[in-house]
């Protein structure tokens, strides 16, 4: 392991390992032939860990869902019992994955698989389901159910086999990237760019894969109609290049941002696998049409990878069409450009194989310093879905939310424990 | 015919039917099925009328490839001299076409059939034929021939199938250009976001046309890789939509601009067909690497009908990755703000079904009133594909070049004549 002299050189190399880093998309599969421990009544969820009793009801409702998938109960009641007893619980990034909303992951769910060629290391990842009564958001029936194994069957055997096709034996996820944050995309809640730009590179693969013609069809209808497809694609991007950069057990960035609905919680470059927490902020909510805050479950989901990752809340001036939904003090391009400049102050870094045309061709921020975070007072902006409380109901607004301040602390002083007192920005 | 009191009444009927337009692209046909005339010896061209003789080398290698491609010759000195002596040429625009740099349009190519649907009437273009050695360049020869067989026998039959295949029996654009504006594009130097969406769009229903597989994966092969295929579409759509725009025979509106390589023209609302020429203002061009003003062909194509549509170098705010290729003092964000602002002036109003979010979700610009134009001493802004002045080279640099100032003063004249002097906007 090479030795840093500072925190600052330590993290300019983590910078630069997010920098060159080349993540793949090489291959969908069911989740247990590459999480091995999904063989058994594991369930993988979104955040630091959390007990089933603990967890909001939509997340609840999506592990009784992954459940019955599983064929691990014939009922609803029966599920919940089993959820209650005999599952065992834990955060998807024990196990190198991420996944949106609740994340819920169990064996037979189809997941990307990323794979960061500089390094070799891979990430995991739910697929989207699109919208409407989808287990992300805690409902399961038979329809549930059939989309699930449709989404396994057909479309992860038509995706497996179409990244083969390219030429590096996966679809490269960085031209997309630095593409869509020229066109409108923070990666968040503004995904339509680079579903777009991953959909025009697969289809010709896809057409050529062998499927039976009315797959084919269903493949590329379910596929062209998604516009938020490429949303966790991103994450397990970010996941593959984040838990690359973290192989460096040194320094004061932040390898990943996520929370559980409970809690908000943070990992650190110099404090390896420990987890920092804390309550989570208010979300600000732009509702969709009949719902309120009093409708709101808590914010929930690994997606906040995205902005460990750079993109997101710190990407907003890329986004400003996400200002209507997400912006203050009138919403227009000036507050997306101001709250860009703000986050640019708690980077390490920017991305100069990413340039943001809307930024005079600034590139995208790049490694999130602990120590600037807390000298600052500037808390990650993380724009996000806001579900439902209750189970089924699904999306109900979107909003924006800032990281708990108090992990950012509570890390500083631990790696001031681990450093002596030499870790001032 | 209705009547209106002022101008500026005129003006704003001219500007609704503009707003309120539905183009879509209905079908894909060899030229001669829609442009009768071209059953003869008949080669349009791009914009106002000049002789064989006088066109640049590039328009004039690309007529001799059409000719070629029309079974008129037999090798190039014959069919020049076909061209010289016994081929007609008229402009696109005076058979509802418009045309990409020379636009040499004959009855054997391939064209787009776009109608606006709430006029019922139509445009036609020739389809984007991806880069290198292709016809719009001025060049021909067998490959060049083979492709655009291709395109009239694989892609265009492909094509026809699929856009019946939409609920409206064609191919909506309104969506694709108010996605694509918040997406990067001013769709003509810049159009990725809106070959993309077409892109998405249009895959799908290519897939259940009955193609046989290897066409199929020609087709999407082709589609997919050309990130400018969109841009005659759009052109295209301008034309519909300023055709229909044009039957108010009244108000101070430019209903198309264009460029023969010799001439800039432009048509206005209040005074019919007649076209107001004037001399071409110097491109200011950045070449691609080799490339130097000693090459550059003048200013050619009916593609500034983008700019008359509203877009173009009209919405550079929308598209400030462009201004790398085309910005002045910095070349910054900021710089395409105020090329937006500027040529907002000139205006009559803007389309709120276009908001621009770059502009905090200022419509795009409708109506270039030839009054403003005078009064501001502000020309019309384009940006444009420069090409090389000899045939056969292709695109050498990315460009932009004002209006011929003379064309807005002298159709202004006509118009006091027409209307007394109430001319004043």
């Amino acid at each position: 392991m090479t030795t840093f002299r500072t925190l600052d050189q330590a993290n300019e190399a983590i910078a630069q390992k997010i920098i060159d880093a080349q993540p793949r998309l090489v291959d969908v599969v069911p989740a247990r032939t590459v999480i091995a421990a999904l063989e058994g009544k594991l369930i993988l969820h979104a955040g630091p860990p959390i007990a089933f009793a603990d967890m909001p009801e939509p997340v609840q409702g999506a592990a009784i869902g992954a459940a019955l998938f599983e064929g691990w109960a014939r009922d609803e009641a029966e599920a919940r019992r089993v959820c209650e007893e005999e599952v065992q619980f834990a955060p998807n990034h024990h196990y190198q994955a991420v996944g949106a909303m609740g994340g819920i992951l169990t064996g037979s769910l189809p997941v990307f698989v990323v794979e960061n060629a500089t390094e070799g290391n891979r990430a995991y990842t739910t697929m989207h389901e699109g919208e409407g009564k989808v287990l992300r958001f805690g409902v399961y029936d038979e329809a549930v159910g059939e989309h699930l194994r449709w989404m396994r069957d057909v479309l992860g055997v038509g995706l497996s086999r179409a990244v083969k096709l390219f030429p590096d034996g996966g679809l490269p996820i960085n031209p997309i990237l630095a593409q869509a944050v020229a066109m409108g995309d923070d990666f968040h809640v503004r995904i339509n760019a680079a579903s777009s730009l991953m959909f025009r590179d697969l289809a010709p693969k896809l057409a050529r894969v062998g499927l039976p013609q009315e797959a084919l069809e269903e493949v590329l209808d379910f596929l062209s109609g998604n516009v938020n497809f490429f949303l966790t694609l991103g994450m397990a991007a970010g996941k593959a290049v984040l838990d690359a950069a973290a192989t460096i057990q040194d320094g004061s960035v932040v390898t990943c941002m996520t929370r559980n609905g409970r809690e908000f919680a943070i990992r650190v470059s110099g404090l390896g696998d420990r987890w920092f927490t804390g309550p989570e902020e208010p979300l600000e909510t732009l509702y969709f049409p009949g719902f309120s805050d009093a409708d709101a479950c808590p914010d929930t989901g690994d997606s906040a990878i995205v902005e460990a990752y750079g993109f997101g809340g710190l990407v907003a001036v890329a986004a400003p069409a996400v200002q209507q939904l997400v912006g203050t003090g009138g919403g227009g391009f000036a507050d997306a450009l101001a709250t860009s400049e703000e986050q640019a102050e708690i980077v390490v870094t920017s991305n100069p194989n990413m340039p943001i045309p809307n930024w005079d061709f600034r590139g995208v921020p790049v490694g999130i310093d602990i120590r600037k975070v807390v000298e600052t007072g500037i808390a990650p902006l993380i724009t996000t879905a806001v579900m439902h409380k209750k189970a089924g109901i699904g999306q109900v607004g979107v909003g924006k939310v800032r990281a708990a301040m108090s992990c950012f602390t509570a890390a500083l002083e631990a790696l001031a424990e681990a450093h002596g007192t030499a870790t001032q920005a």
